[in-house]
């Protein structure tokens, strides 16, 4: 499914017969400090989000529930991911460009960032974008 | 519904006709700094989890899909709280005895800690919790 050009971790799911959790640690299966988490909900069908890369921040996103598709965009290669499992984590590096699409109605998509939010970290043209990743 | 003894914190969801996004910056929503961020999740009905208290770590709980019920207990109060918004966070502090229960089928309950995990941070014995807290 994946070309391994984007890193998809895989996070050990501890569980018994009452049920699962998976652990993110800082600076373990988190390889960053992780200074802001959100969590996307209720996505209606047929939307697309996304449509960004950033300049620096680094991003982990897990469907904790239900699933969603990345198009995952280096400049150089694409790729559609399917993540639909609340134990495999999606790495967002700078500079790639993504969008998700295809959620289910019950997907929940948490994302864990290395920095707090700021509008310029963002890049929203595509056009800059591809100038900028092939600087 | 809550005494106000156990705080629950409204974070904004910041959302559209596309969907809805709650966001936890380390902080701001979430007071601490997020050393570990784990998720609960695939609670087989009748299960009762959680059954400690921590003598240092502190923590945010929220479910973000369906809900489950929490016991909180200070030593001199206990109270039982329903979680069942994922824009609603329970803050779980220090010394506060805690079970979960009643978890709906499709309940996601995603947790913040600002330690890493270490086993000699748990009480796990209510009758040693009950002489620490009295202390």
């Amino acid at each position: 499914m994946s070309s391994g050009r984007f890193e998809i971790r895989m996070l050990a799911k501890r569980g018994d017969a009452r049920g699962s959790l998976v652990v993110a640690e800082a600076g373990r299966e988190c390889p960053f400090p992780v200074a802001r988490v959100y969590w996307v909900f209720g996505t209606q069908a047929g939307v697309r989000r996304g449509f960004h890369a950033h300049h620096r921040t680094r991003q982990m996103a897990v469907c904790v529930s239900g699933a969603c598709t990345f198009l995952m965009d280096d400049g150089a290669h694409r790729e559609e991911l399917r993540m639909d499992s609340p134990d495999s984590a999606l790495m967002i590096e700078p500079g790639v460009w993504h969008e998700m699409s295809d959620f289910t109605p019950d997907c929940v998509l948490l994302v864990l960032a290395d920095a707090p939010y700021a509008e310029s970290d963002y890049i929203r043209d595509y056009a800059e974008f591809k100038k900028l990743v092939s600087q």
